[in-house]
């Protein structure tokens, strides 16, 4: 069995980041028929918080609730029309959503919307009076709205001070990303929570972690963004434009602390050292967007620095890629 | 006497930020005689090292050593030229630059940089056979480089975990920045040394912290990267590219230390509550750049988070702007 490549940090982290760093709000205006980008917008708003691929946009069984425009001189966008007459827009634009989005599982015409997980994924930066606007998990990718997840590094440090890091490896029974290893407490935040409630009951479903512990000592200490291009491996269509944002959190724990598995996500968690993290994450057995979690606590913890590290600035910057879509709302 | 108008934190991160969010690298293709930027070039590496004004080149007294390429159709640009027949390139472009500035120095076209410090800045991802390219400090942003700083947060905790901040005031005399808020340990990084050493000999200078101490403690934490375009204030030319990277370091210390004074750069050093820091921030009581390095801090210690803060996501992405100039060695 040949052993694969060594890598660089830098890699790991221009892997997560793989969407071409172009402008990604002006793809629309692409003359080029094939991919000439849709994108969405919503009521009473101009910003695009998602860019569709034609192909899906062919593909989606469009309602009366949705204006097309497929002029390739100007912007060619999805429209959710809001068909509330001002009542309750969000409750409007989430049922023409789902309707939609219900249609096209119902057809098969994309096959990771078959059997999926019945969460909904929040659309950042839009809400009409404070409600959210949402839609299901599994479609977030082909609007190509801004995925979020919350990722908690637990870790603690032998009497010497060195950290140890908990790490758990993925169920090799997951549809993605199998036997791969992740961080410690990570999940995608669902429609109606905030970052630190998904921590919350991650924390507790995945790791076993009470809640007590976690209120009191997790600490908000960024985010990773980055923009991915969905490919084989991610479970459905290719190609599509996925910004992503991870909210990282670091919780310090004593020696008597030490997470196990509940659900059936995680196989074991693994007392690594940070060489023995290091190993892993050059030899790729890291998830994808996990490694780049882990760089960025190495970067914060001064386990990478410039004087270790020829690509340390490319790696700060690139961690913390600009979004193309709005984060706040209007 | 009028209330100076509250700022948020966004407001700050972009007043330090303040360079068009535009492909600088494409701006020197603009077809337009007064703006298209000269792109600085070294021997034998096709990477524009910084982008020059038209009005800069234009004053500047070029010798033999350097090709201007005026053809406004394709990439202008200012070629440093290799005297030394490969021997020690990296000596004779710095005596080229050297002497280009002496003489724009006698001639007092530039103003800033009579009387200037003589340190020199490296040109970042620039070295032959391992030396560095360098040049006056003073000229940088003549010369569009990237400018680099090191900031050290020096910061205790009270018997109840709560953060204390020691902030220095500059002093009321020097020319820059005179009475503003500073960070506890900062300064711009010498062409001979490392970001850390930089740290090292600024807090005994700056602070009368130990090296000892220092060296053992303080902890790097990452980077804030920016481009700011140069203003009345900042003591030189106009309207000048100024890419710019704050190596970022931390050191928690007990109650027993306190930095002093020991240059005259620093008047007093106050220890703050983070409430005291956040209503000096939004005051804008602090120079520029020193904001957004402490706003990095109140992102990496939970202070300012996604629960409370509703640009976190455009914070944490804009203090980290990608450079428009290569970052390592090729």
């Amino acid at each position: 069995m040949s052993q694969p490549e060594q890598r660089t940090y830098l890699d790991l982290v221009k892997t997560c980041d793989n969407y071409p760093h172009i402008d990604i709000s002006q793809l629309p205006y692409s003359h080029d028929d094939q991919t000439a980008l849709y994108q969405l917008l919503l009521p009473d708003d101009s910003r695009p918080h998602g860019f569709m691929l034609p192909s899906i946009v062919q593909k989606m069984p469009w309602t009366s609730n949705f204006t097309i425009t497929h002029d390739p001189s100007g912007p060619r966008s999805v429209r959710v029309l809001d068909s509330s007459n001002g009542a309750d827009t969000a409750s409007a634009i989430n049922a023409a959503l789902k309707e939609v989005i219900q249609a096209a599982s119902d057809s098969k015409v994309f096959g990771n919307l078959i059997r999926s997980n019945p969460e909904d994924y929040k659309v950042l930066g839009a809400d009409y009076d404070g409600k959210p606007v949402q839609l299901l998990r599994a479609a977030a990718g082909l609007f190509g709205i801004c995925c979020r997840g919350a990722h908690m590094t637990v870790y603690t440090r032998t009497p010497a001070g060195e950290i140890k890091i908990w790490v758990p490896r993925r169920s090799r029974q997951l549809k993605t990303w199998p036997g791969k290893l992740d961080t410690t407490v990570a999940g995608g935040i669902r429609a109606e929570e905030s970052p630190f409630e998904c921590i919350l009951h991650e924390a507790d479903e995945e790791a076993s972690l009470p809640e007590e512990l976690v209120r009191k000592h997790a600490k908000s200490v960024g985010a990773v963004t980055y923009v991915a291009e969905s490919a084989v491996g991610s479970g459905g269509e290719l190609g599509l434009v996925v910004p992503d944002v991870l909210y990282l959190y670091d919780l310090e724990v004593g020696p008597d602390i030490a997470p196990k598995p509940q659900d059936d996500e995680v196989e074991e968690f693994y007392l690594m050292t940070v060489a023995e993290v290091k190993e892993a994450l050059l030899r790729d057995e890291f998830k994808t967007n996990c490694a780049s979690a882990m760089i960025d606590f190495f970067v914060r913890h001064g386990i990478l620095t410039d004087d270790n590290e020829p690509d340390f600035l490319e790696i700060v910057t690139r961690l913390h890629r600009s979004l193309p879509v709005p984060t706040r709302p209007l």
